[in-house]
């Protein structure tokens, strides 16, 4: 395997975008698949996505566009999926074809809700796709840099090292460094939760809390991340590598994350619905925060997730934001 | 021990102002000691410090001021010391009084330029202290949010765990929380190395790298601090603790960050001599870069430091630092 195998993308918000740029500086074609005909039309007339990263100018007689996913999905040998987690049951449900023998890339950045499972296991499970043919991409990466082209680092995580090692250096080019890792489903927890403690941040800022204690928030945050993923999934990792410590900072802390934009609105008074029809996006965080909170609870022995319950509180429970950060400061050291 | 020892700072920086105005939560009197006549009559005659944190208020009834630092070393029986490494030679200097029964408590964020030892260590081997009695204090903690009374949390290190409890108490109020620790030298250590990579933060901001980058040197530095703590003093820590994870961030992130904005203005082209001209504090990371370098020089068994490297190369050999930090970009993943 390696520069022969087709490629194609899924789904056409920011991280989408910024993949196919990407994968643009190797491939001599990229498959985007995209739901919205106006996206297509506007792409092949325009050059660039209208909604998202519209900077980003693409060369469309490299793309395979179609608004047909089973069209992409036969092209392409390897489906790299960047579609919010709330969306994927919905789009996966229209593919008919075989795609077990398809290579998997999973730059979804979070849980199936429906199944409750990872992107990883729910392909594996409900399309057969053997473990060594999903991998999983993570950052630290915000698209918007991506278009800006600012160095940045992935890391592509794959059981089959080889195959990890074949897609890293699709990935590469010289604002794109790329790592690889075996910890497929470390990284896919990793990357989900790092967004509810980009929320926790945000809300943190919202109530008026500084930079001293985002700091220890975000050294508690690692910490829990690093109890949550070890009792999920135990093996060898160093929680401070870039795809888990490097991809929380930049979503605690960077003001393009949704994520923390969102958990700001919560802090400053705004309900969860009015936050959510303010932002045009979604912050996947949301529905994070909701699964871990279930994954942890099924545990027969649980883990000490102060921040999660914190924000699972304040999110589905209607619990005051000011009272419930005041009592995590408590547990918080 | 406790509230009957009495306490005094040393120095009258921000960092120094904010401590004194935190034991004023707590005790009828602190002692002060400044160099600055002008400081003090200012001080008695208006109540607040007239260089830093001007907007704290003293009811100075409570406080012992005096520009004679024998006078404060001889009142207190806990010493706390909040002035510059490159000051605090001079400064001890000037104490002809018996020091070695007193409790030594550093607040400075350094080594002894002169001696290059930790301040803890230089207090041991020059004025027998008993290394029982000399504590740390760690961050994270931005003496412009203990100003705003932002809630913040502090780390009081001490290898006799009653007196460090006993200080942690004076230092907590409603909006300090305060945690103990018996790892001295690792803080004192991480205290240091945070102002270097708070120092290649700025830099690489200064050169125009992005959120994505940042996030991928932090997640670097601090794999790397553990490194260079554990070569100079093995024992079981948590890297990701507050005192050592969370300083680093506060520094790396924060835009109250001297040595952060220090690097920026490197990055950008300054000089050394113009920055360091433009700027009217001492960036402590500019001395400790030199001291970890040569600490590492030092040791048989060197350890990888290539973000302290970089920065050492392009401050004390005039390296070009766009040049060094593209190298550099290369040794982290």
């Amino acid at each position: 395997m390696s520069k022969e195998l087709k490629y194609a993308v899924f789904g056409a918000g920011s991280w989408a975008t910024a993949i196919v740029k990407i994968l643009c500086e190797n491939l001599d074609e990229v498959g985007w698949y995209m739901r919205s005909v106006y996206t297509k039309e506007h792409l092949l007339k325009e050059q660039h996505n209208p909604n998202y990263l519209s900077s980003v100018e693409f060369n469309t007689d490299e793309l395979i566009l179609s608004n047909d996913i089973n069209e992409i999905a036969n092209y392409a040998d390897l489906l790299i999926f960047a579609i919010p987690s709330a969306f994927m049951q919905s789009e996966l449900e229209k593919i008919t074809i075989d795609i077990s023998n398809k290579i998997v890339v999973s730059a979804v950045k979070g849980i199936i809700p429906e199944s409750g499972l990872l992107v990883g296991e729910h392909f594996h499970k409900v399309y057969n796709v053997s473990f060594n043919n999903i991998a999983v991409i993570a950052g630290p990466c915000h698209a918007e840099e991506v278009a800006l082209e600012r160095l940045s680092y992935l890391t592509i995580s794959c059981a089959d090292s080889k195959k990890a090692k074949a897609i890293a250096k699709n990935f590469s080019s010289n604002y794109i460094k790329t790592k690889i890792s075996d910890d497929v489903i470390g990284t896919e927890y990793a990357v989900m939760l790092k967004n509810i403690y980009a929320i926790a941040a945000g809300i943190a800022h919202g109530l008026g809390y500084g930079d001293n204690f985002q700091s220890v928030l975000m050294s508690n945050a690692i910490r829990e991340m690093k109890r949550f993923i070890k009792k999920m999934h135990k093996m060898k990792r160093n929680i401070n590598n870039s795809a888990y410590l490097g991809d929380l900072l930049v979503t605690g802390y960077s003001v393009f994350s949704r994520n923390r934009m969102f958990g700001n609105m919560i802090g400053k008074g705004y309900t969860v619905k009015s936050a959510q029809m303010e932002m045009s996006m979604v912050a996947e965080g949301y529905y994070a925060t909701k699964s871990a909170q279930l994954l942890n609870d099924k545990n027969a022995r649980k883990t000490k997730l102060p921040i999660i319950n914190a924000v699972y509180e304040i999110l589905y429970e209607g619990k005051d934001p000011k009272k419930t950060f005041t009592k995590l400061t408590d547990k918080l050291d």
